[in-house]
């Protein structure tokens, strides 16, 4: 078996933006294991220099280690380059060219991208959040005026992840309302829904992934059984298509996939926190 | 006024990489406003090419738009490239460094970094959302042995939020406990958490901020008084001391700060969504 190479995160900050940006382009590369250590925090040059003295310790003497770094801090990022592996900064690379572009010099600041350089907006972030922990399931309809949008599914289709990562991730205000067994047999909309028409979209799964996800949570019930399931689908369907709602099957997507799509279908402003 | 700068974040999937990556460079410029667009799903060479289309006669005249990209296909990116502006893809800058350190070519397969490559990886996402909506505010004690973490606070200091994202975002099973008057006066732990006390981690806020957060939810009440206020948060304190929990003020970080240094103080390996 050979070595897991290892990669860091290093960042002034929280380090996303360097574990989504290294994540990525990794996952390009299937036949490597990878050991993962995020660095976050660097934000003195001490910091920097123990940092690059410490994976100098610990790095496999054969494998130079694979370095993503967003550090805004010029010095900063002056120590870190001189670790020993391969050194990835976007700030390193591409400031100068939007600073050409801009014509100004950037701020050299950090957390801005995932701190709270805008307080409005972070709070409108956490109301979405709110909203959406309110809404789940259908608890209420009182604020559905208020929402961006709102999913409508059979029970276990996943409207709630997908609400709470469109509120977490794009401070969307999402509510959610399950479809029972009255609206599925009648193909109607639940009452609440009707006068919201224009927000909602609908989620459904395939089959034996229902099946599947119901039997661990009800084992052996009539809910969780291949005939409840494909009713509950095909009728939720058919009353996507009476009433023009849009909808997506979530069985082999991500929620990351299925909010992309939702909110391009739905042509909603996103914002990325 | 001067026109807003358009950015385009392209991708041929989510566009959620692009828009990390970029965000966290123009946020480092203060005096621009941005017109931001997000086109996912951009993963056929017609696509790219009516892309290159649109944004051609979309775009300010006397301003190059600035571009995001990140596509794996080779040919797409080729086309994505000859848009008019100022183009940035970090698997055209980077990947063919990572092929040469690992001497191995990538896979160019799309949708890998936030779609569903290891459907057991993104299932645990999934259980970890469920168990921190189970957990939420001290609901049950049950399952407390299976948490990662366990976040202790007074009402409204920010527990919610941050379980739920390092859930979603972590993929960490996040449990959170309220601090109830009859604790916060006898300076103790809950009795549900005494045998979890390694996994505690403590949350605080400004004395104003909770007393603005609280009057918004019942305004002129006891609960959210600056002297109820002030005991809770002073108490809190006591007891995180007393039995050696690490907290943190909440007030002026984001959620993402809040959890990187969470993650960071008790050591939690952190996967990235």
């Amino acid at each position: 078996m050979s070595e897991k190479r290892q990669v860091y995160f290093l960042s002034d900050r929280t380090g996303i933006t360097a574990e989504t940006l290294g994540n990525s382009l990794l996952s390009q590369f299937d036949d490597i294991e990878f050991e993962r250590t995020t660095l976050p925090f660097i934000n003195t040059l001490d910091k920097a220099r123990s940092t690059v003295a410490w994976i100098g310790r610990v790095a496999n003497a054969t494998q130079p280690p694979i370095i993503f770094s967003t550090t805004v801090n010029e010095e900063i990022r002056a120590v870190l380059r001189t670790v020993e592996g391969v050194f990835m900064d976007p700030f390193d690379t591409w400031l100068p060219n939007l600073e050409k572009a801009f014509g100004l010099t950037s701020l050299h600041v950090e957390g801005r991208a995932h701190g709270m350089p805008d307080r409005n907006r972070y709070e409108s972030r956490i109301d979405a959040m709110n909203f959406s922990l309110m809404h789940d399931d259908g608890q209420t309809a009182a604020g559905l005026a208020r929402a961006d949008v709102v999913l409508v599914a059979p029970s276990r289709c996943g409207k709630t992840p997908t609400c709470l990562y469109m509120a977490l991730q794009h401070g969307l205000f999402c509510a959610n309302y399950p479809l029972i067994e009255e609206d599925l047999e009648s193909v109607s909309l639940p009452e609440a829904l009707k006068q919201h028409r224009g927000k909602l979209y609908g989620l459904i799964c395939d089959l034996d992934r229902l099946h599947q996800i119901r039997s661990e949570r009800r084992p052996g019930s009539r809910y969780a059984s291949i005939p409840q399931c494909r009713f509950e689908l095909a009728q939720a369907q058919a009353l996507f298509k009476r009433h023009g709602i849009p909808y997506i099957n979530t069985s082999n997507s991500s929620i990351e996939e299925i909010a992309a799509h939702i909110m391009q279908d739905k042509n909603l402003r996103r914002y990325t926190f």
